[in-house]
């Protein structure tokens, strides 16, 4: 079976087969034994004199030993500052901006182990509100026009250390595939007067095929037309366009259902490499009523073919009601 | 320094920065001691049986052994099948296609070796010629919108045979990167009344810092806002928005272009992985002012980070100026 699929939250078609069986190749992304503490480790803690100035700490959950639960700082080599001046120029036909924006690392955790497999419900909350308030803080400037926040595990996901953290972008300019989802549900809205990713958890929640784990207030499902195998997405159960905007019953929602996503691919696939990434509004924009901010979580399992980078055209081998069945298996 | 360009062809802006020396990561994507014929190879000559019926072979280049410079023939296990039947359908609020298409192998040589290093002008362009044949025939049939052509080289790149051969692949739509650009090509059109690739190729002839090889009727350029290290596309210098309407001089010239760029990345980068496609106007469309075709080489040096991956936010740690001024010394 080979069919196409199109993603109505992207406007992109995918090809969805189940030609060979699927083989997932990734090099194991944290190794088996980790130590709680590694002295080495410039995000453990003990080595807060290695990072730069605190942007932000949370200690909130109680404990014997340490100090906080979260930490974010500016990132040791900046690829985006702030501090620049935000110019815009036309070279011929081109243009250009500085790189002005901002470049965060979020500590997600103290503990060195607290690998997707391992993480609490709790510290994951902490981690959803420390993007919560770096975001609110990061849109009084009003050159910002975005955050991507992308926690990417493993080397083979573009990880680097193997510390538990998260990555935090602000850019003066919304990232090309968030565009495209804005521009693509606005059209679905001008169409239905309904928001694209409302109608895809209340089509997704009724047939259950492609659901993976839901709550009152989040769900995670693997979409429809999705890109990568295994690929899952979790989303509030309630339309809401702005991420830096919700509370904490969707935090906490949200936070188990990372959980279970998180817990459920491991189980299932081993360490495997992945991003999980952000997909909100613009941060200047008032709220819309035609998106609808989600996460994403891409497994990196095997090497994307020519079509697919060369022309966007993705071929997924294994259909997401498969993937879906394999994730939400009771003993997962 | 780290600043934002906007690729004016793909309508997103790319980050550019030179913040860390940048080193190569890659597998090497072909052993440096391949035998002209490999008994176990199937695309090699004597083989022939080995591959489905053939659609298309050359033998225009004199020879004293073989009997042919190009084969074409189908997938051995095609992803889309012309015998398919068009079907269309709604799934609630999805959108579903039946896998039309076609899938086809195009063997570049019959040489095991020739490799991007040591392939010939000549049979570079019997390899176009072959292309151009396959639009052809398959532009008959109407269902069929789009011939997506790619040459993955090295695993690390989606390839996975060693023997050097080119994929074509038709779809009954275009292939979302495409589309984006004739998107962004259109409105640019409407704005300037000039095809934006046009004026990529009169604007970075003028200046030269990006080309990295010129002949009369085709260029090799690193894109202004490349969104890898040492992207390189090949352009005709006259505007044409189908290569399969293409002739015998832009042929031999885009040959002798493409071997250059081939020839120079290897020289740079030792035999590296990399995807080479043809982005071109929908097989179905009338000639058209506004997109030029080109092909993109695309070298798969490291691991995409979270942000490209994540939420298409590529940075680019090799700014072009400085990758086309080293593929084009003199030496290489």
């Amino acid at each position: 079976m080979t069919e196409f699929r199109k993603d109505p939250v992207r406007n992109q078609w995918v090809v969805i087969d189940d030609l060979r069986p699927f083989e997932p190749t990734a090099e194991p992304a944290w190794p088996p034994d980790l130590p709680g503490r590694d002295p080495d480790c410039p995000f453990c803690p003990g080595a807060e004199h290695r990072t730069p100035g605190e942007l932000l700490r949370y200690n909130v959950i109680p404990k014997e030993d340490g100090e906080w639960d979260v930490r974010v700082f500016p990132n040791r080599l900046p690829l985006l500052r702030v501090e620049t001046e935000l110019k815009k120029a036309g070279i011929g036909m081109y243009d250009w901006m500085s790189g002005v924006g901002a470049d965060e690392i979020i500590v997600d955790s103290p503990d060195h182990r607290d690998q997707p497999d391992r993480i609490s419900i709790n510290r994951m909350e902490q981690v959803f509100w420390a993007c919560h308030d770096r975001m609110q803080d990061l849109k009084r400037d009003t050159r910002l026009k975005y955050t991507l926040i992308t926690k990417a595990v493993g080397a083979g996901a573009g990880g680097t250390l193997v510390h538990p953290h998260t990555r935090l972008l602000a850019t003066p300019f919304v990232p090309a595939m968030v565009e495209e989802e804005l521009w693509a549900a606005e059209r679905y809205y001008q169409l239905k007067e309904r928001c694209v990713l409302c109608d895809m958890v209340s089509q997704e929640t009724a047939s259950g095929t492609r659901i993976v784990a839901a709550g009152d207030d989040a769900v995670v499902l693997c979409p429809y037309a999705s890109r990568h195998p295994f690929e899952m997405w979790v989303l509030p159960v309630r339309h809401a366009s702005h991420f830096e905007l919700s509370g904490k019953r969707v935090h906490i929602g949200l936070a188990e259902m990372t959980v279970q996503a998180f817990r459920r691919l491991v189980t299932v696939l081993g360490p495997v490499p992945f991003v999980f990434s952000l997909h909100t509004s613009p941060l200047q924009e008032a709220e819309l009523e035609w998106f609808h901010w989600h996460w994403e979580l891409v497994p990196v399992l095997s090497f994307a073919g020519g079509p697919a980078r060369g022309a966007g055209l993705f071929r997924n081998p294994v259909p997401p009601e498969e993937a879906a069945a394999m994730l939400r298996e009771p003993g997962v």
